[in-house]
Order: C-alpha cells, then sequence, then structure tokens
C-alpha cells in the first residue's frame, strides 16, 4: 500500500445527551449530512431506554455509571437503540438526503464481542470488543456502495445473543479496526465545549491533549469522572494508529473537519 | 442483458406465527443458512408488538385484520419489529455461520413508501410501497458483498417518518424490484403446508394455481380469507417478472429450492 495515499473517514460518536433533545439533534444530523466524504456514526441512547424500561416495569440497575444487562435488560436496550434510536436517526437522515443504513454490531458480524467475565460485578449481558476482530471489509463496502454506516451500541456473542456494549468503546474500537483502510479521524460529539479544566465553565476548553499534558492533567486531578473513558479511548485509537480525535460539542465539532478550532483535539 | 442469465434469488417471507414459536423457528433458520446462493428474508412479528403494547398501555386496534398504526404504535413496532425480532433473528442467522444484515425499509433507502391517503379508514403511519421506488441497487450491493438482507416490515416516507407495512407487500414489492437483476423464486413461508381446499385439513393442500385454477377457486369460494392477500400479491409478482412464487410450511418449502413438491406452486 506504500504511495497510496488513504482516503478519509470520520468515525462520530455521538451521546444521548444530544439524541434526547430536540433542539440539538437536527443540527446535528444536518451538519453530519454536509460532511464531504466518508462518515461512520455510533450513537448512545440511555435515557430513552430508562424511560422505556420504567414503563416496562424493568429497573435500570447502575453500577460505576455502567448499566447492568439482564436478560430483561437486553431485550430493552435491543429495542431502543437498535429499533427506535437507530430507525429515527437514519429517517431523518435519509430526509435531507444522506443515504444512512442502521445497523448493530451483529448486523454483518462488523462487531463480534465476548460476554464480559464475571468478577467482582456480574455486568451481565455486556460485550467486550477487541479492534483486531472488527469487520472493517464489511464497513469499507457499505461506504462504497454510497451508504453511511449508523450503529447503535450493540454487538453480538457470535452464538445467537446479543450484547449490550458502551457507544464511546465501539467508536474507537471501530476507529482502529478502519485505521488499516482509512485516515481516520475519530469524534466524540457531547453537550460540553470539549474537554474542561472547568467541568461547569466552557470557557475553560483545553484545545489540544497530548500524553505529557493528558499525565499532567491526571495529577493535578482537574479532569472530571465522565470525561476519563472518553480519554482513555481516545488515547488507545491514537496508539493504534488513528489519525486524530476531536472531542467536543455537537454543534461545532462537525463544521470543523479539517481544522481543529472547536473542541478538544487529542494527539 | 441478452443472453447473460441472471443469477438465482430467493425472496422469502416468514410469518409472527413461525417467528414467535420456538419449536419452528430454529429449524427454519437453520433451513435458510443452508440456501446455496442469494436469498433475502422478510418476517413479520406481529404478537410480540401486541405483547409489549399491552404492557406500555398501547392497544392493538385493528380493522379488518390491519394494525392501525397511531404514533405510539409506529415507535412501538419500530422497537418490536426493527430491533427485538429483527436482531435476534440476525444474531441467531450468525450463529450458524450465515452473513444476515438487519434493515428497515429506511436504510439505505430501500424501500421508499407513501403513507396511505384516509378514506374511510384512517390507518395511521401504515405506509404503501411501489415495486419502481425500490432501490434494488442497493440490495444487490449487499449480495454482492456476501451479507443477506434481512428486513423487518417497516418503510419510511422520506421525510423523516417510519412507516409501518405489510410484510407480505414488501416481500412481493422486493421480488418485483429484484426481478429485473435476478431470477426471482418469491416464497410465503407460514405454518401451513400450502393453500388448502379446506383450512382445517393439511392434506387438502391444492399444489398448482394459476390464473384460471384461482379464477375458479374464488368462484367456488373455498379459499380462507387470511391467504386471499398472500395469492393476491403472489399473481401481482408473477405478472411483473417474477420467475415462480411458492407457498407452504416453514418446515418443508426451503429444502426443495428446485422442485414445488411441497407446498403451493404459483404460476
Amino acid at each position: 500500500m506504500t504511495g497510496t495515499k488513504k482516503q478519509s473517514l470520520y468515525v462520530i460518536k455521538v451521546g444521548g445527551n444530544v439524541i434526547d433533545n430536540e433542539a440539538l439533534l437536527p443540527a446535528f444530523l444536518k451538519d453530519l449530512s454536509n460532511i464531504q466524504g466518508n462518515f461512520i456514526l455510533i450513537h448512545g441512547g440511555g435515557k430513552i431506554a430508562t424511560r422505556i424500561g420504567e414503563k416496562l416495569g424493568i429497573e435500570a440497575k447502575m453500577v460505576d455509571g455502567r448499566r447492568i444487562t439482564d436478560a430483561q435488560t437486553i431485550d430493552l436496550v435491543t429495542m431502543v437503540y437498535a429499533g427506535l434510536v437507530n430507525k429515527q436517526i437514519v429517517a431523518k437522515l435519509q430526509a435531507i438526503g444522506c443515504n444512512a443504513i442502521g445497523l448493530s454490531g451483529a448486523d454483518g458480524n462488523i462487531i463480534p464481542a465476548t460476554k464480559r467475565p464475571v468478577k467482582t460485578v456480574d455486568y451481565g449481558f455486556v460485550g467486550d470488543v477487541k479492534p483486531e476482530d472488527i469487520n472493517a471489509h464489511a464497513v469499507k463496502a457499505l461506504l462504497d456502495a454510497g451508504m453511511n454506516p449508523v450503529f447503535s451500541p450493540l454487538t453480538h456473542d457470535g452464538h445467537g445473543q446479543m450484547l449490550n456494549t458502551n457507544a464511546d468503546t465501539i467508536a474507537s474500537s471501530l476507529a482502529i479496526a478502519l485505521g488499516e483502510l482509512y485516515h481516520v479521524r475519530l469524534i466524540y460529539c457531547f453537550e460540553k465545549k470539549g474537554v474542561l479544566r472547568d467541568a461547569n465553565d466552557d470557557n475553560t476548553v483545553i484545545n489540544l491533549i497530548d500524553r505529557p499534558i493528558y499525565n499532567q492533567l491526571l495529577a493535578d486531578n482537574i479532569l472530571f469522572d465522565g470525561i476519563l473513558p472518553k480519554l482513555e479511548n481516545a488515547f488507545a485509537a491514537i496508539e493504534s494508529g488513528v489519525g486524530e480525535v476531536l472531542i467536543g460539542h455537537a454543534d461545532d465539532v462537525l463544521q470543523n473537519t479539517t481544522d481543529a478550532v472547536a473542541g478538544t483535539l487529542i494527539r
């Protein structure tokens, strides 16, 4: 492959707080549809699952911010993530001329996973993903056919069982796997302006984070907890061949697909 | 295209009574995975939607055997059909080595539809499909990439709204649209042995029906109501270029993909 320039690919994760927000979502999808070139989207959707679960009498059980996925809950999130949320996003993208195709990790066997072993906590039907198991060529076949994959945060165990998987992790795993075929920019879109020095002040965005800066931020203990998994996933991606990672507000980060003037750039 | 022989494609509809039946479903999926060559599957799933709808306080409203699809109900069937039922089928097919990809009609804009106009009955968010609007080349791209599309019975209006569409109709429309690219056999799998002279006696299968025989059966008034839409769809498909239509039991009709010794063959 030496000498051939890889095509660009944006691997974009959007969180449940944007998906749930009727003010943010349409603008985000519009920005997405304006991207010149290849992209794939990975969406969350936790709050809608909790709301519908309550109506069905399925209680949300969380440990350390992670959902415990029992048999009832995997059916619930399969319905809500792969059905309701995924198809509403796809239908809305189609309406603005973007040829989306909604998938779970079971579809096309794109994201095989392993049920998380029980250690101190039994997370239930939760899947751990290895980037090297991802079927990147199936994703490329869809992109080459002019379709933009939109992934719900679900995988499967290869033995007939759907598994619940963190959307940030799916995004970084897809970014790493596709890094062999494309120059990948991984983008985490959420409701904050980027990685903040002060979680309550949107004017404290840290525009650039590399490994030494990250270590210093950790030592100073100034990063809010919710951002740590994103940063860990970001560095894992960078260290596995992903070109760059951008973290920021859904309104900003898709409008700067050549320069990182908004949000936090991870290198 | 003169002189080039078209590849074969099986367009297979399986009804909710098979999907819901834990004894029938595994054998059906196994037969499906043994098909040599291209196939696409279209599934129903009505009873599961009714059951989950009851828990959510959404009452099933039927007129002439058709579900009235109000705003709550389209969300319900999008969850259940495109989420739960579709992904469980896909995961089970993947487990037996069949590379399924689960879709709704919105995905890849494969099945655009029009919301049914209100006449005497307001069916709500129900979509009518024209075979000529179907994006057959997107289906071919998936098949060429080694993936077998599995469709839930949902379409979209192109303006962001999902629509509920009869699975038999989707199957015949897909069969017609794909008839330009493939030699298509359309197969309706259900829980009866075929079209029966006596609805209560499985030994009364009519093995072959052509238009004159159909007209005579109608005149004699011996066909049970549930089979009439299937036969109407079957003849519409035959008259629009589909090679043949086979109607029969899920256990039988996939095992006879070259001869129609089981079930009812429509010509």
